[in-house]
């Protein structure tokens, strides 16, 4: 067991013929008044907007993005003594924010090797089900000029905040692509995540932005999703601030069938960007596999159900021992 | 001669039948590599951006706003003995920040006696024409609401700054009112100051919202505004932040007639917030008579041509002899 920054790595030597990982990262988005574990009954009420759950759920910031897959994976870490693989076992940091400061990241710089294995398995939300691959993700910013001026004579001046109008005219009427690969369907997303722009309460501002996210099928390269983004906003200045090309899904993979077979061949898409594109980008086969719903994540009402938690166990300990 | 705090108020009690206040003040908006005072003349060229003059100017920071004016009322103190009204000249602090540091609002409050008067002039930029009146101004928040998801799941979320689009639109296709008052036409405008939305590179907004300025003609009230201002943004959430009514122009008034004659009836509105308002609301009739461009105030290119200098004397001490 190693403790890399603020990462924890644990591995057995066992002298298996192959070798698997089980990740989880440990960082959760911000909180939004749900710092609060809380085990929530069946048609007991959140707390966060009152709604009542139709089974026993635990609730409260990370339960689902992904402390409940981080659990599962402690308690196997625990729990297997003779897996049927070598395991590496991987705790994580910093996977809710830039790239450069991702665990998985600072780990590859320094050691590579600790990161060799023939599949792995990231503990992210997907129902207790296999997530394959996933999307890429780009961010860029949009940006319009204007001529400055005072604002009580506001007809000297261009007013860049006005111009934005056309940015979001083009958002509000994209029609995100849907992408059919290994009878998988990605579907994509072009959304405003941030907009900014004003210098005083008297001015007519001559800039303005609007920062996007492009989520993009993984059978696209980051290079022909920039290209999309130039194309679409061609009126416009833009700037690529980040980009993290997907994974294809890979289910032809034979290392991947035993774990396929686990969940009754149950596999949707994983529209996310997850780890797993990192795993897959170093050459090592890699699945979404985690108990919780994804469109939970990052939500005030962030949840996991108790029985996922259990699938997810169970899928995941019979996997192990084999 | 009174010093009071930052300010200097000097007045004559020679017991002639009407009293005029004559003000400016004496502070001026941050440096902006302006600071020193230079005479540039005809064809030379500016420090700031080397573009050339067409005629003798005084370059420098509140050259134009408002230390050229405040010159002219130094002088006028200085040399005129007998003037035709008794004469309370105000040279005062921090009119360029927060209303309850403005050197009138701190006088009004202890000593309001000392701001009685039949009429007042400021000699804020007005080309050394007058500028009578002032437009009111106030601000606003202008709010979208949405539904928090993770962008990678977009379709499950209601994206707060895409709503914008519709403020935009409102404020793109916005006809500013122009109302003639007293033969002067006051434009109004209806401006974003400032833009903000967004909580982080992977999450979809349920909040956004643009802050904007409306600059109304002297005749409306402050409550007229505003209900202007929610009728506009009906079906946004509308919070006000700022408000200032203007000042009517008030030229019917017989004391100003002297004044005006010696302008040759040159009389423009003033579109931007002055001090004007104060002594209106305190029922002091007041116009703008200074010399320079009130478009070049807070710019780094502020001047004041040495011709509207003496331009605007001739008017003051003229009116002031009789």
């Amino acid at each position: 067991m190693i403790r890399f920054k603020n990462s924890v790595i644990a591995r057995t030597n066992l002298g298996k013929p192959s070798r698997v990982i089980v990740a989880g990262h440990i960082d959760t988005v911000p909180v939004a008044d749900n710092a609060q574990a809380v085990l929530i009954s069946k048609d007991g009420k959140l707390p966060s907007d009152g709604s009542s759950v139709s089974e026993d759920v635990l609730f409260g910031i990370g339960s689902c993005d992904m402390k409940g897959g981080v659990a599962v994976a402690f308690r196997a870490a625990a729990t297997i003594e003779n897996p049927q693989f070598d395991v590496t076992y991987i705790f994580y940091e910093c996977e809710e924010i830039e790239s450069s400061r991702n665990g998985l990241t600072l780990i590859a710089a320094e050691h590579p090797e600790w990161l060799t294995a023939d599949i792995a398995v990231l503990l992210e939300p997907s129902n207790a089900n296999i997530e394959a691959g996933c999307q890429g993700t780009l961010r860029a910013n949009i940006s319009t000029s204007g001529k400055r001026a005072h604002s009580a004579r506001s007809w000297l001046g261009e007013n860049a905040i006005h111009n934005l109008n056309a940015i979001l005219e083009t958002l509000n009427s994209y029609e995100p692509a849907k992408v059919l690969i290994d009878g998988l369907e990605y579907r994509e997303g072009l959304n405003a995540v941030s907009i900014s722009g004003g210098i005083a309460g008297n001015i007519i501002p001559d800039q303005a932005l609007v920062e996007v996210n492009y989520r993009y099928a993984p059978n696209k390269s980051g290079a022909d999703a920039e290209q999309h983004i130039r194309d679409t906003f061609k009126d416009f200045t833009v700037e690529f601030s980040d980009n993290a090309p997907g994974a294809m899904p890979g289910l032809d993979r034979p290392a991947l069938a035993d774990l396929v077979s686990r969940v009754n061949g149950q596999v949707a898409p994983k529209f996310g960007w997850t780890d797993v594109a990192r795993f897959s980008a170093m050459g090592v086969p890699a699945v979404n596999l985690g108990p919780g719903d994804p469109g939970l994540a990052h939500s005030r009402n962030e949840f996991v159900p108790v029985s996922q938690l259990q699938k997810c166990e169970e899928t995941v300990f019979s996997w192990l021992r084999g």
